[in-house]
């Protein structure tokens, strides 16, 4: 680097000090936005969110703005090419659209009318995902104002789907639709966290993710549970028998070839996890619950990153209402979502539960079985160079050593990997109790401007050191 | 009998034709409104219903009638003593509250606007149980007609509770409060249906019942199952393997404890059963089912009559919506219902559900439970006089054998039992297709002037065979 690290530390904090205001009511205009892509009657949301985006990224600087149509919601793309044509590409990935939101669900304020509260921003979306995208705005702008460049120092590409939420289901198209525009040597996923506010981590893979919705249909309308009971089957029993069958006595996945070919963890991954200051208790309090419970023979780090599971996300059938109603109900409905680890083919677990569930049910019940898209599971390389620039960056803006995890959850990353043939970093300043998918979703304000720091730091280090791997 | 029995049979007829027409106006008038005990917002309703019944009884000529009070839905009282004071006394007992019933649910017209169409009256409550109260208007007044009388031949008391669909939460401690208005030295009830239209029967017994609903709680809040899921339980699983877990292999109850005492059937009454011209295909039409699925070791008759159950109403937990949502949901329900045969007891069986649903969920799920009141199985001697006067009757007005059956559903009449100390017969002229509980539901009108001319025919029998019997 030019400058001392120091000077450019405090150049960078100086800028975004100056802009950090006007950062937070522009990122509090877009979480107005209700983004939400499974419902469709936030459709026209969507759209305005990526509108609102590709004007934002306009304002930012960026000369080129697109937004992409896709038979689903759209997604924004972004280039500014660096002054140097030898620079690396670096494709930054993130997302639009948010989960839903219901003030009902619990929630203490409008989940879409953003509170800034003791050092928080409260809103749907906050951290998962439009807070972790927004950060790249400042992020580039510091890069440039503290380095006295005039364009970025890698060639740098953003792309900012609007379907993540309801498992990209377009997105894979997408990516191979425009893989020539999208090119890149590395891609940049700000969709993660972090393992703790004061323990920065940087993620290593994410879980993939096949879900569906089972419906399965008994008598033909809802019968007398008297006149009937006992001797037909129910709809509503055959479906909570089903989810109770997913799982044998050591909570492993019982439906035949689900483990098929998954990736074990190596001594080192199982060490770097268990060096890491998981404190059960204080962990229970995050996940807001009150036991942990999972598959024999791992710990809950390794159950949560690197375990793959079959989870109720919903379940129904029968009276809901008040009171009692003696039916037997004429159908029930399960969704189940099951995530992936490095290893397993989503195409061939959506076979393995199809055949299970229809080999499963009893006479008398019929059912109809709707996979969404998949998401596949995807592993950085611990050893890549590019890995070791978002660590730097990241100790920059932290002042603390990086250490590393993996991530639960999933993203379409593994998409970018295949297709692109580029490894996938993530960088990603959400924290647990951060409340992805849960009411009173926030992101902590200091957090959120280590993440403009770190993206400021990165693209120079990845310049300079991407040409010394190359 | 004073007259043959022909002349009196026609005589009815006669009578019944004549005031046909304003009779199913009137019954129209009361289906109208929509007496659904469980939903609170129908409170009104169920009130409307007791006064107009009240009214409607007044009119036929009971000289007392009264709406009884209770902490919840009202109840209406009449009594119409006979000229003859050495008569005995006969308690009919009914329900005028109805089961929920939603236009949504799949009804072709509205629940609570009658429609007469190919000789069946469809409407929520036409069989169950309004339809079947009311046929005792026409039927007193029938036997009035036809044999002269003033006054019938038995001292004639209906009790007609608001709440029955709702588990007659405070029928017992009325029955209790007012036992010496309701003295009676038998009770009949209308509240079964028969085997078929052309097979009349009389019910001999009833299913008792227990419900509850069991709220199950996990995470505090709804968490992302990608960030937990594998790590912590999930209340919409447990509430699903606490269902799977209700039955073992041979469709028997697991539940510690919950055979005990039972009456189990004697070689004669499975010998009655079987005689019964049973048709598995026609049932199963019937029960709008597609397959038999029950206890091992019992015939479907013996497991809807004789057997004890535990079924699902309703089950609910998670996300209901369209799409996904990738959550551990914080909570789950379940409503259960237990049918209940002879011996067992409703005290006994909810106190074995609590310790088995406390001893079968995992660390780190709270539960809540509450029990609905119970019902009572019941059975009536099969040699009592009384179930021969019955028999006769409904051989008048059917000109066919009247065979024997019991029912799987459940009602009140056990307490009356209890408390009265009388013998509980049962008199319906409901068939299996009426769609009790269900969308659709009807009566067929031949039958239900079938019941009026039971009803006509039955208080002379019963006055001139008790006498002899006692």
């Amino acid at each position: 680097m030019s400058k001392p690290v120091d000077s450019a530390v405090s150049a960078v904090r100086t800028y975004i000090d100056r802009h950090r205001d006007a950062f937070l009511a522009d990122l509090g205009d877009w979480l107005r936005i209700p983004s939400v892509s499974a419902q469709p009657e936030h459709a026209g949301d969507v759209r305005r969110s990526a509108d609102w985006l590709a004007a934002a990224l306009k304002d930012t600087g960026f000369p080129a703005v697109e937004v992409w149509e896709t038979p689903g919601a759209p997604a924004v793309f972004a280039h500014w090419p660096s002054d140097d044509p030898r620079a690396p590409t670096v494709l930054v990935y993130g997302h639009h659209d948010v989960q839903p939101a219901d003030r009902a669900d619990g929630w203490a304020t409008d989940p879409f009318e953003p509170v800034f509260q003791d050092g928080r921003l409260y809103a749907r979306g906050a951290a998962d995902d439009k807070g972790q995208v927004f950060f790249h705005t400042l992020g580039v702008r510091a890069h440039l104002a503290a380095t006295g460049r005039t364009a970025p120092a890698v060639h740098l590409k953003l792309l900012v789907e609007g379907e993540e939420e309801s498992g990209s289901p377009h997105f894979r198209a997408l990516v191979e639709e425009r893989a020539e525009r999208l090119a890149a040597d590395a891609v940049i996923v700000s969709d993660t966290g972090m393992w703790a506010a004061d323990t920065p981590t940087v993620c290593t893979g994410m879980r993939g993710l096949a879900d569906c919705e089972i419906e399965l249909f008994g008598p033909d309308q809802d019968i007398h549970s008297g006149s009937f009971g006992g001797a037909v089957p129910n709809p509503a029993t055959e479906a909570a028998r089903l989810v109770a069958a997913l799982h044998d006595e050591h909570a492993r996945v019982t439906v035949p070839g689900f483990y098929d070919g998954i990736v074990e963890l190596t001594d080192r991954e199982r060490r770097l996890f268990a060096e890491l200051p998981f404190d059960e208790e204080r962990w229970l309090r995050t996940a807001k619950s009150h036991a942990t419970l999972g598959e024999a023979g791992h710990t809950t780090l390794e159950r949560l990153w690197a375990r793959p599971t079959a989870e109720v996300n919903g379940i129904g059938g029968g009276y809901q209402g008040p009171g009692g109603k003696t039916i037997i109900p004429a159908r029930a409905m399960l969704k189940l979502s099951f995530r992936l680890v490095a290893g397993q083919d989503p195409d061939r677990v959506e076979d393995a539960v199809r055949a299970w569930v229809a080999a499963t049910l009893p006479a008398g019940i019929r059912h109809e079985i709707v996979f969404g898209a998949a998401t596949r599971p995807c592993l950085t390389p611990l050893d890549h160079p590019a890995l070791r620039s978002v660590v730097r960056a990241m100790g920059l803006a932290f002042e603390r050593e990086i250490r590393y995890t993996r991530e639960g959850g999933s993203g379409p990353a593994a998409d970018l990997q295949d297709v692109l043939g580029a490894p996938v970093l993530f960088l990603g300043i959400s924290i647990p109790s951060d409340g992805w998918h849960a009411p009173d979703e926030k992101v902590e304000l200091d957090l959120l401007f280590k993440g403009v720091e770190t993206a400021a730091h990165l693209w120079g280090d990845l310049a300079e050191n991407w040409r010394d791997a190359r």
